[in-house]
């Protein structure tokens, strides 16, 4: 019935729509799949991958529990009196993943991307994590087809650059396989949220020689997110065509997100992530985005992975501000 | 032995008193069952009711959990030098439930809220709940006997004025129910706390018809608890007689509240509860109270019960300030 | 092999240093065991002992499982921009302890901290408790061998002034047993972090008239941490020669610290107790602290470990810092 | 798309087919929708019902959780070698309930049950609870439909022959209901795995006065469940036309079942029961069958569902033999 | 009100009777605290000390989670037809514990047993533990009063005869100190039930030099518990005058006991407990009994409990026989 | 210090020997790692790989979590009188694993048994798995260097013979990986304890004209595990020279092995695995094993760790008969 992309499958569980108060319209009444034929604005894409995390992850069921819980929230954004229901969001499924190959998974995600890229250049794609590996195969896929120059806006607690040499493409990765690449440069990346006792000095000093603009959960408390946010988007500004923004959700305080690999004190607040996602999913260079590293698995009643929802449904509230779809409030 | 209220029976357990330190007043060496005679300033009544709930709630549970947890805080406010001693609270126990007649066991609150108001005229009643589904019926009882005009604040993420067409009486609807069958005004309802993606559009455009008040966290988070609650004591302070508050525990962030139905990120923090509750307490219009939706089966250590059991104890701290029963600081 | 300290031996498990990757120091890379020969500057000592908590705990295994991550953590403070490398931590093991004689265990903790300020004197003892009760041997160990006026900083929910007639020297007693046995005066002690509803007002009445200075986690909210931590450290400064500071994990917010045995809402928040580490660390009066009343057995993946950890790190780099050890970033 | 039985609603969540292993034959790819047209041989049916249940339950859950094992498990029964893809078994969804009124939800099965029996004569109407008190809604429609003598072989820790006065029709009285409402009669009822300190001699008395057929999960033990149910059947065969089978599967062990609301010891094994489900299965007289009382809220790692699956799968498999559907081992 | 037993107070929470079912009589409808005067047959008495256990053990919360599940079963055993209810049973209360002196714990039990004894020597106490330690004083206490040749049946996976020099009077001591301090004879003990891999080989050669009779799991399973149990009593007839039945439900494979401290394979079934239950119950030259080592705190769904208070509960069938008792069927 | 065999490292948590009652053996005072020079009889090596499973699982855990439970269990066979002290049982540490190359992985697992094989003929390597994938590296690397016909006994609820062609070597594909590669052959492969449900036909007719042996758990518990196991040795005997043993803990039943992750009812009984490995440590031809598919990240309180060790202890113990180091009781 449905015409896939290529490396992509349907999801494996669907909802049946049309249940439910008729005076409320859920997720599951408003993110269908998609036809193959019509025209819309987003499209989500899982990527159920966690072999490539260093830490034990279960972040392959991100996917499928984030489908669950469409069912539990609405489309309304109350606070800005925005509903997000003009907004065409399709479900374009699954990317495939093999078994016990892993750098087939990352080309398979390589390729995905360069399909959708090609086929719907208008769309925004929104991938579901699957752990931080899948950024380096999705923004390299990304880039090929447009060939801008792209820039990174990073929100995690550890910088990913780590070096390939041991482990290959791991989830401590896919900034310095951008960079090494040549996906993208170093002064065209900014990771905010950065955390004490979880990184070393040594993949600082790299990062900082690569040109990545770095800013601690600390100096966010301090500075206020609204200000560091606004400093990056300034510093991408001046030398992007286009952004890529990577939400790993373990940037978050462990208080507030049992269910990442690795949880610690001192990370910032998901109010900080709502407010980033609206303002970048509004900001027109911003052409994709991903959330990784939710681990239903340690989660405790689906916490973790209802913020990474808010963190979409944020960022496509931009999105509809963006186009103009907001329906006012009468 | 006990002279109980038609419609509510003793609880199934009780504490024995007098064990433990003697230096230190626990809430079960203070909160006893009432003897049918003596005069009393503050009544418990617990409401084991979640059956009405639209989603599945262990809520019935909260008011023996709550009574457990008497033995693990003491009668002392730190903070604002109060023992809470001299005041005389009483449990009346519970409010009778049928197993499977769910608009029975509203007619039993309803009947024994107006016994409460009828006997004990001067006792606060503190209804511990239950799924929201219990303040219509409660509020009803109370009104009829009283025959005040009277307010509704509500501290709430929902705006529980969900159609009764559906699905019946359920924890969706008793602001709609309250407003459709005349026991209040819509002008005479404020409710503070509503969060996004966890309500519809046309119900907040049938609400805002009704005159209702509405407050979202964010707007607590970014104008303050203080000004935002003084606000709505001026607004209902404009027409009503009395006031009638309720809680429903879901209006905080579900990092602080895992036992609730409905979590979700972005909701208001468990010290802007105790505040408001503290300074309700103390306002002289206040008649009754609830506290709804803790559901203990999916808490975790009874945080989210301890948490309803602070409401409880900031609200008598400002009910002992309002009949000046506060015993200073030698 | 070891050259063990009397009264302490060796942790039951031990890491294997130098697996992972070489551009990371982990904690398990650089607090090594002592070789009973080498100068170093603070020392790890567990205390494994709960069976002198009042209310149910499992405070012994939190040593063990504080060893447990080290793997999870760096040495680097990203915030400051100090590696802790330079500063030479080893851990000298865990504090016998008897089936069931628990003076027994108490007079092991004395005569351990006896030892260590004899033949380490310029070391800084990090006590890694075990329930509220270590603090009182510890202490007074201390103190017997450096025979100066020693001031107590302590970070905690509850007074700790229960009288011992009763139940002994439990988890609730330190202060007073302190106090009574005249180890330090009630002047020289500052509580932080007190809340209500889980103290009595009579021992209030008691810790006031001792002298004792006391702030509510309600005025630190109000006031700032770095206000109050500088009066405490003000007050301190005006009589003793050295200080002792405790941190009672359970000064924490039950959103925080789900494993410790008396949660509740209302504590402070991590953050206040990091910075207070830090600058406490850097003090050169500071020659002890201990963290006591992590329950591993009630916690949620090792969260309020994971703090405890940060505790210790953070007192760590305020040492760093007083010792003229942090290594700048080139 | 699909052409409902009324009262009957598609699923919420519908596998997608055809992923996997094409070796390899899933449940997933073998219970489909019905189509409306094609004929078949079993049908699932859910009945989302707990409401109704004395004890908290989240037993409404059960027909979910059952769904989603269908990846889990194959068509495959190695042990008899038979392979169940030749028998057509569909999924008809879930009965609607409503949300507070519980008579209605009875009415509903009773009318669901009455249409499948008239619509398609030949089918097996499989009933996936669910609380207990289904069975008396779906055994009248049934009856009243087909008006044949019907017989009740009932699996159950308990007798289930409430009073009905004072809670009404909840999961304690079916079989009352049954006999009392004169759809079947006392002698025509056989229930097997009665256990001690979970019943009372009243209500044992009542059965037996009303000729119901007792055994003990002690004498299963004892006597062996081959001769147990070869008695049951004999007793059975005497009398009626038809038989309708019911498994509470609170009759099992609590070792084997932690996801029923009545746990205890001292009960029937699953081996007990998958070896009945295959000879009630196999026999022509049985008619329909029900899986009650699973509570997947409280179970770990769905284990109860899994044994309510099994119960289910060799009752196909005995359908299967009596159909002459078994595709042989070549 | 109530006239206690010195070293026994009243439980912490008491049931509210008369609520529930008519026809069903519940525990809590059975079991009531004794109001000192009347005349009785089987006594509870809860010992809350876990705090002499080797292993980290919540026992000491058995006795409150026990008489929460009074609620939970009825006085009808039903495989024998016999209704517990005109035996008599009190409920003593809970010997008084002290904080941090366990050998003072152990005198209270020593002392409240010789209260019993003197007190109620008709009464067959029934003792709630608490961990293993707790046989030692009370067995202690019990003979000096009466005086007589005791023999211990000790159904455990341990041998429990550790030297005390080391850690003290804990539970993996009691067999040990009772034969040291010539309170009973090694020949007059027979243990049952013991493991591989839990034992070591010196204090078997230690338990048989005493000359205590010796079982393992496999022996019971393989040669049948009414075998060893007949062997178990014909020996004991030979030299004892009284008997005491000591039950570690460690004894207990882990699949059935999740919630004690040292779990392991290969263990008995409960089935295999209840049945000695009932027969020493029914044996009148056994005096006492109690059960040990059940741990709430680990526990999942309370099982462990369930099944304790099953053997009390086929104990008390075996009593209600050996006093004629029992209400037969009509 | 140690001299390592290449491809395997030391374990990451080393215990410290000597702590505890000396009249007790714990298995942490016996099996200590090789200092590389001793002689010895058998060697545990760990293969913490599970990122080669279909199903998510936390297997590589197992190694770990094995050693930490060293503590918990004695040397002394109580049953059988058999203390394993002088068995000579070395650690030799962990294989080591690539982050993201699988193939690599199992390149690992073959050179390090290839080697052990070639330096350590006379000793019996028993693996701890890992997810079953690692079997098909480890009997390659040691049926390389012996050169000797291989036969294989398989306790697995699957057959393990799906087809590489799509998801790579697996861990459902070792039997096929042996016999495809020519390792072994069909007719030298026994597996027992093959469930219902849980295969496809497909396999099974597979696997029988490949000539393996299949035994369902239906049959084991039909015929006894006695018979089946001498039959599946007499088969083995008349071809194979030299034996291997697989255990993947799934054969169990649901309710003994919660950490697996492919739970389902109707499993073998951990007695029957007991049993078979000790006959299997006893047999002369046995020259390996392995224990797979224990997932300590779903277990809970170890329980299906401790099985999986109790598997080794009576394989041990088997070994010490055939070694006649059993050391009776005098």
């Amino acid at each position: 019935m449905m015409n896939q992309i290529p490396y992509i499958q349907r999801p494996s569980l669907v909802y049946t729509p049309g249940q439910g108060d008729p005076n409320v319209t859920r997720l599951s009444d408003w993110i269908t799949e998609w036809d193959g034929a019509e025209r819309f604005h987003a499209a989500l894409i899982g990527a159920p991958l966690s072999k490539s995390s260093i830490s034990f992850s279960g972040a392959h069921m991100h996917p499928t529990v984030f489908r669950q819980l469409f069912s539990a929230f609405t489309t309304y954004n109350f606070e800005d009196d925005v509903d997000l229901l003009p907004l065409r969001v399709r479900d374009l499924g699954d990317i495939v993943m093999h078994t016990t190959d892993i750098p087939q998974c990352h080309h398979h995600i390589e390729q995905a991307f360069d399909e959708v890229a090609r086929r719907l250049p208008t769309v925004v794609p929104c991938l579901i994590g699957g752990d931080h590996s899948i950024t380096f195969p999705a923004l390299t896929g990304l880039q090929r087809v447009r060939g801008e120059r792209i820039g990174l806006i990073q929100f995690d607690a550890h910088l990913d650059v780590r070096d390939t040499a041991s482990g290959g493409r791991s989830n401590g990765t896919p900034v310095r396989s951008l960079m090494e690449t040549g996906v993208l440069r170093g002064e065209d990346v900014v990771t905010i949220g950065l955390r004490s006792f979880a990184n070393s000095k040594q993949y600082r000093t790299y990062a900082e020689q690569q040109g990545v603009t770095l800013y601690t959960a600390k100096q966010v408390r301090e500075r206020g997110m609204q200000t560091i946010l606004g400093e990056a988007i300034a510093r991408l500004k001046m030398n992007v065509d286009v952004v890529y923004a990577t939400f790993d959700i373990d940037v978050l305080d462990q208080s507030d997100v049992p269910g990442v690999p690795a949880i610690g004190p001192g990370g910032l607040s998901p109010l900080d992530l709502f407010y980033c996602a609206e303002v970048l999913g509004a900001w027109d260079r911003v052409i994709a985005m991903d959330m990784v590293c939710v681990d239903p698995n340690r989660d405790t009643r689906d916490r973790t992975t209802r913020i990474s929802m808010h963190v979409l449904l944020y960022f496509l509230t931009g999105l509809a501000k963006r186009l103009k779809l907001t329906a006012g409030h009468a």
